[in-house]
């Protein structure tokens, strides 16, 4: 078996590769969710200044690349490579929001689960000697998402009591292999899982088996004790999808529910903001782990995080052929 | 600067990584150019029993994964990722195609680049010692992209001269640690290029600019001698991207043109076909490396090649906002 390897689906990084910068730009709705305090800007409204809801999610990219960067204290020419996604058709939020950047460019597609792909390749692509630095980052767009996926906004279609809301926002972390900050030291990659679920209104619930795979991969492999985590995160199943995710981890005797928690599940006030199950969104877990947990553990609050963003590898014209959901999640795990 | 790297865009792979097979299944209308007899099957009809032209991708994909498995003599379990992308909105040939693989999974989005930059990747994972066995496939379909990007086929709309035609097909490497076959020796990262040009029907002229950039970048980083390939092939600039590029590169002082060809002006005869500009796709440059390039190496007929796959990154999205198309192009260099 390679050398790094320690599973079927996990790999240990041997030298430190940190977060040494992370930042995250959300829309109005995030902003005023139980997470606004960790954000790095909050838009006033969802073109910010643009001419359409596709270049307000390129501009949030290209915004949220320069702020990781500034932290960083790196210029664009010390960055290697970066790695980046969306949700939207052909990924042109990423493409034209980074096509002025000038810098060695991967794009990937996880759906919602980019986030902790980009992290996983970019680990791997430091510790294996390749790069010092690599930036890591993802978008989602509301109104973006809904004109392409779902209905015309201007509809004002119903919402099903099991959709989630595509957060808008974008989240970067600066990964290298210098300076300070938590590390990244196991990449768990999923397996595409598809359990038969066609209801594109319930993502959490086609989601959840997914996540619960490759958490139970993640410990497999490793052998390491859930105890020591102080979270265990899952990045956006929502309300819904959490549950079943914890639900299905118990029956296979992986009891996690009193450090495990969900982005999705997080990002809003359900009570309050009427977004029903949930945040969903490539930006969702992004802007989580670039806010909340990063910030958590800057100070020593979060000490071990296990973060696995979850992903719905579907499109439209899959569900009008009557497909089901094939769903992915990748876990990265990082420690201060 | 980082260990295994050259130079601002290039890593120099340092331990054998081996392409030890390589599979590619085409559509009629490419089992009719003149490179039928590299490929390992060409399928009767575009639909191959399936409902829909997408759902005949997502087979076109797990088909020739299959068949590259079985040439390398391995089973799933030995495969330790596999890297996929296609042209379809979220990629859904790749997730639908790979779905029972139960593989771990990296999806990239590189438009017809992908086939480069999955390799690149897995290159980087296997030198990295993260994995001994990483499979890398793209694929396209002619009607399936048309009416994606253009217009229903039934329309039958005529197609401007610049226009090239996209290849039914998929193709896939497996690269690994051990065993025989040609050696990935660098890998030369894209930056996006965007020079302005805005007609999505021709795209050759707006990525030839890309693969010159990351052309030149190789050389300038790796100071090995353009004499040196036997073989430098870009991926679907087709004839008039081809020959901007060749252009391009002349006014920059290099001079390639008895050693340069592209995937997308050879897949197809442009005179006898009415394909006017030639082949484009992911797929494309995918199964013209499975096929000819590899099995000419194979023979030892092309010692050393410069593989440079190109890709558009936009979507018909960005084309009604008036938008640029953004491009970029990677290469990775083979030798026997």
């Amino acid at each position: 078996m390679a050398e790094k390897r320690i599973g079927r689906q996990t790999i240990k990084i041997q030298n430190p590769v940190r977060i040494v910068s992370a930042a995250g730009i959300v829309g109005p709705k995030e902003g005023q969710g139980p997470l606004r305090h960790y954000f790095d800007e909050i838009i006033e409204d969802e073109l910010w200044g643009e001419k359409s809801w596709e270049k307000a999610e390129s501009k949030l990219q290209r915004e949220t690349f320069a702020k990781a960067l500034n932290k960083a204290g790196m210029s664009t020419g010390e960055v290697d490579y970066v790695i980046a996604g969306d949700l939207l058709n052909q990924c042109i939020a990423s493409n034209f929001g980074l096509r002025e950047s000038m810098i060695p460019f991967f794009g990937v597609f996880g759906a919602c689960s980019t986030m902790a792909e980009s992290m996983s390749l970019g680990s791997m692509i430091i510790d294996g000697g390749f790069a010092d630095n690599v930036a890591c980052l993802t978008s989602s767009h509301f109104c973006a998402a809904e004109k392409q996926f779902r209905f015309p906004l201007e509809l004002g279609s119903q919402r099903p009591p099991t959709s989630q809301w595509t957060v808008t926002g974008s989240g970067c972390v600066m990964l290298s292999n210098k300076g300070t900050g938590p590390c990244i030291t196991h990449v768990t990659t999923g397996k595409i899982i598809d359990m038969g679920i066609k209801d594109a209104n319930n993502m959490g619930s086609a989601m959840a088996p997914a996540a619960a795979d490759t958490i139970i991969g993640h410990f497999y492999d490793t052998g390491i004790a859930p105890e020591s985590y102080d979270l265990i995160i899952t990045g956006d199943l929502g309300r819904l999808g959490k549950n079943i995710c914890d639900e299905l981890l118990r029956r296979q005797g992986l009891e996690i529910s009193d450090r495990y928690n969900d982005c999705g599940a997080m990002i809003f006030d359900m009570e309050r903001q009427d977004i029903h199950c949930g945040g969903s969104g490539c930006g969702c877990s992004a802007v989580v782990l670039a806010g909340f947990i990063y910030q958590k553990m800057q100070k020593g609050e979060l000490k071990n995080v296990l973060f696995v963003a979850t992903g719905a590898l579907l499109s439209p014209t899959s569900t009008q052929q009557g497909e089901s959901i094939p769903c992915i999640a990748h876990a990265v795990s990082i420690r201060i």
